[in-house]
């Protein structure tokens, strides 16, 4: 192979994937997810010469939700799939990414720069020659598509897309021919790490805010705060911690946002969402007359149906591009700086807090029935009172989304949820990922998983990954005989609501897990649940467990019901 | 709910839903695959109504797979999803069927247009008020977009969205907004149907055509017909089993032509794919002086890696939108008319054939070696020996793509593969639904599958599916301890190309299937294998059969070692 000229100019040459596997080194990723396939394979072999473990999951949506939850956990994380077939499995998964502003950084192998300058008639594509199609598609869920089609450019490229993708936190597409895989480019760049700082506020323009916010805040009579989803995907949770431990102000949280603040500080009052909240959160919400309004995210699913009643001429916004005083905006103010200096400057002897927070605790034996069935109104509090401090708790669209509302969670558990964008399956695929970054940051915690039956049936084989990689993982997995939510939204014996009864159980066996290695539950009355919940080995376990629980067919969280309401009457609206 | 003047004005009002499900029961849908979401569930009503049934798959993209495989075996599908979560799971699949010209109608329930004209903050979507995205996404693997946002237009646009399903043989999107699935349209349309009749050539171009090629082709000492792919997908079997019977020209397939004509027919001489053909084969066609190419598709992996040693100047291609003589081009001239009259008016008499087609044999005992070992070079003759007339043969992207070149169909045995767009899993969606159009048909036919132990993982769940619905599929499952046919191409003992064991024939009990259902069968040896495929319970079997066949490792059909070397080759390739 002639060396060009250029490469002879170079200081450290070092191959193209050696360059982009160390800088995903560098920003802290440790596994990367994906599938092989033959456009991809060269690059493979770079994976661990940067120190990183290639996981290899099941399929390549699963690894993309993997790559999700991974991300939500450590910060970012990496996904390689291959061209056409493997990307476009993956593509719901990284739209869920981009929905929910999680940073995935998604490269592709694919054919090379002179197989596609030629039209080649390649398998995984549509036939037509055309290379771009897939990019196309994806620049539509990505906030940066790098195509690395010339050595010239790719060190530049590759800094500029993992810099996108940090700091708008949203999965960026990297297009890699195999070609390009092994081409020399200077490594002496990777000297200096790439630059993830936030870009600052202007200074004149974030005072003006900050005054404006604190204008607002010392006069207000009883002021809250309320924590949603951008509060955590764009880094502010030290801000907002820093601001309620210096306020004292009551703090809520969204379903969204749950996990974002210290559950068991002495002003949490609960989660808020409009109509579905619990009524003693709902009315001082609603009768505050400042709402601080942290990074929120105002979906249908997590507002129960756009049911706030909360005035905009009381609420000041914080995200992650602008602010919003009332009516005024500040496009271009970052609320990370703004929190920053708001908890500096707040005066806090002119603050006035007229409402304590509601108290919040897991209400248990409110909840208990007399009879041994598990109801969803006696099971959240319960578990709630099963979790422990530094747990991450994952749990997915359906009945569990609604649910977890209901529990209340120790200091510094991480709630990982996919309201917004609420693919079916997602919780499975991000369990894993969540429970690999633990294992990543070699830190003790567990990763408690709540899926539904019909939504793990969708990504089953996941588990198999969580197994090959000995991964720490209690799934509980919500056994009512079908589509629940569903069935509250339309369809309460519809057939397409029933799916078939699998002996879920014993999936991890099937995939070829020891007894040792697994502990599998069914439990079907509060007894069974109270034992298990209170038995050391299970408590403890490393590995995986699976618990099959079982719950009524049509029993519901009350703020589902109220949602699936609600969105039966939206679908229904006519003119 | 007030009926307006245009739903006044309708001889016989019927609801969008009932509209469209009456058109596709009528082009000859009985099965509707999909899964539920909140945007589709009320159309879903509509489905029984219509006397379709629901097939229920386990998630989208097994089911879009299962659509792909239904329209190959009963001529046309249809797939329902929900916006956003389903029909992105759905895309890898539909563009499979794009890729591949398969005509697969895809209607996506969406948020109502009042939802979208507020660009309201819904779930399952990118929180940027874009309810088009998606749409635009799936335009680029579809042949139409029908966006039914108007019910004045919502007729005419399905009527035209599933012609040009049918006529290109490709999939159409079809976005359903929940506020139109009940609006009432003119449901005496119904009573004309859709005409589905391929677009008449204009005759005399279509003379002209027909004259040339006739020239050559009396004129030639020793022409041969190659079928291929689109032969299959622009339904030309007919035009071509006549040539071929009243011609008596030696004839071939390519890989994914296989299956396209009678294998038992005196002049039939095997499989050509360039070097990767049996020696014989690839003499005869590349030293033939005219190649009537029907439907050709010449994808790398249709051609051992590009490696046709035939001239265009020895060639005639027939095309479903033109033809080529030489280097002669006659766009619009599809092919089916053109062969038709070539049957008519071909002389006989003038034809020569100065070379006999070799002849196939499944070549049992040629392959088989002392040891017990089942090896690929010995397998695939020997499944061909247990072929029966009119089974449905599947095949995945793996050892089992090539490995079926050595296998002779019986009569009327359909081939079932993807070999352009080669996604893998693919196969086990397919299964379940060429297993499903089978059973609509009302035949008794076998749909035999065929799949790597790699391929198996990813969509394994289908298995669920086709128990639910009873069906007929014997599964081969290559138990070969990961993904071999990557290691020809690069990592021959890399870790990215291991997977995990599972216990497969456990498979099916897990998702709920008792032992006298299914049939589970673990093959080690030769001897094991036999007295298997002489099993009459086995043959006969009605339901699931499930072997684990076991074979080596590193070993790999003759044919996909040249295509893996040349690909390989290709992505390697530098400049
Ligand atoms: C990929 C995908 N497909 C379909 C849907 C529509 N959907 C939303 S929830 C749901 C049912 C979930 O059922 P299950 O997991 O059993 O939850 P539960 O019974 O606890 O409500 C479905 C089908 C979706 N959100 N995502
Ligand atoms: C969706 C998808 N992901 C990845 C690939 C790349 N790929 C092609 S074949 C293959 C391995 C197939 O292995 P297996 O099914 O075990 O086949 P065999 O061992 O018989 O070759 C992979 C990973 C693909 N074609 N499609
Ligand atoms: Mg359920
Ligand atoms: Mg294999």
């Amino acid at each position: 192979m002639a060396i060009d000229i250029r490469t002879q100019a170079l200081k450290k040459p070092i191959p193209v994937a050696h360059y982009l596997f160390n800088r995903l080194y560098e920003i802290g990723i440790r596994s990367v997810h994906g599938l092989p396939g033959d456009f991809n394979l060269v690059a493979l072999d770079y994976i661990p010469k940067a120190k990183l473990k290639w996981v290899g999951s099941v399929n390549e949506l699963n690894a993309a939700y993997a790559a999700d939850g991974y991300a939500r956990a450590l910060g970012i994380s990496a996904l390689v799939t291959t061209f056409g077939v493997g990307e476009l499995s993956a593509v719901n998964g990284v739209a869920g990414a981009y929905s929910e502003h999680v940073p995935v950084v998604h490269i592709v192998g694919c054919p090379s720069t002179i197989s596609q300058r030629n039209g080649m008639l390649l398998h995984h594509t549509l036939g037509n020659g055309d290379f771009n199609v897939f990019a196309n598609m994806s620049s539509q869920i990505s906030c940066n598509v790098a195509r690395l089609n010339n050595p010239a450019e790719i060190a530049e490229q590759i800094d500029f897309a993992l810099r996108e993708c940090w700091i708008h936190s949203r999965p960026v597409y990297i297009m890699l021919p195999t070609d390009m895989v092994e081409k020399q480019i200077e490594g002496a760049r990777l000297d200096t790490p790439i630059d993830l700082s936030d870009p600052p506020n202007e200074t004149e323009r974030e005072d003006y805010v900050v005054d404006v916010v604190l204008r607002y805040l010392h006069a207000a009579k009883n002021p809250i705060i309320l924590v949603d989803a951008c509060a955590i995907r764009h880094r502010c949770l030290d801000e907002v911690r820093d601001l309620v431990d210096k306020t004292k102000l009551p703090v809520f949280v969204t379903p969204m946002g749950k996990g974002a603040v210290n559950e068991t500080s002495p002003t949490y009052g609960g989660v808020y969402a409009g109509s579905g909240s619990q009524p003693a959160v709902q009315d001082l919400v609603e009768s505050s007359d400042l709402v601080l309004s942290i990074g929120s995210l105002k979906s249908d699913f997590n507002t129960t149906g756009f049911s706030y009643r909360t005035s905009q001429l009381n609420t000041i916004d914080f995200h992650s591009d602008h602010c919003k005083v009332r009516y005024s905006e500040y496009p271009g103010v970052a609320m990370k700086g703004v929190l920053r200096k708001l908890v500096e400057r707040v005066d806090t002897t002119k603050l006035s807090n007229e409402k304590l927070a509601p108290k919040v605790v897991n209400e248990v034996s409110e909840n208990r029935d007399d009879s041994e069935t598990i109801t969803q109104a006696f099971f959240w509090p319960r578990v709630g009172e099963y979790f422990k401090e530094k747990d991450l708790v994952v749990t997915e669209t359906g009945t569990s989304n609604f649910g977890i509302w209901e529990s209340k969670f120790p200091p510094d558990v991480v709630g990982v949820t996919q309201i917004l964008w609420g693919s079916i399956g997602w919780s499975v695929g991000a369990a894993q990922g969540v429970a690999m970054a633990v294992k990543d940051m070699e830190e003790d915690r567990r990763t408690i998983l709540f899926v539904g039956d019909g939504s793990f049936q969708l990504t089953a084989q996941e588990v198999s990954t969580m197994l090959k990689h000995k991964l720490r993982v209690t799934i509980f997995l919500i056994y009512n005989d079908g589509y629940t939510i569903e069935r509250c939204i339309h369809g309460m014996e519809a057939e397409y609501n029933d799916i078939s009864r699998w002996n879920y159980t014993e999936i991890p066996t099937v995939f070829g897990a020891t007894d040792k290695e697994v502990g599998k539950h069914i439990i079907k009355t509060k007894t069974e649940l109270e034992k298990l919940l209170a038995d050391k080995d299970f408590n403890e376990a490393k590995g995986l467990q699976f618990v099959e629980l079982w719950m009524p067919k049509h029993d519901a969280p009350r703020a589902l019901k109220l949602t699936a309401e609600q969105s039966a009457r939206n679908n229904a609206l006519m003119e």
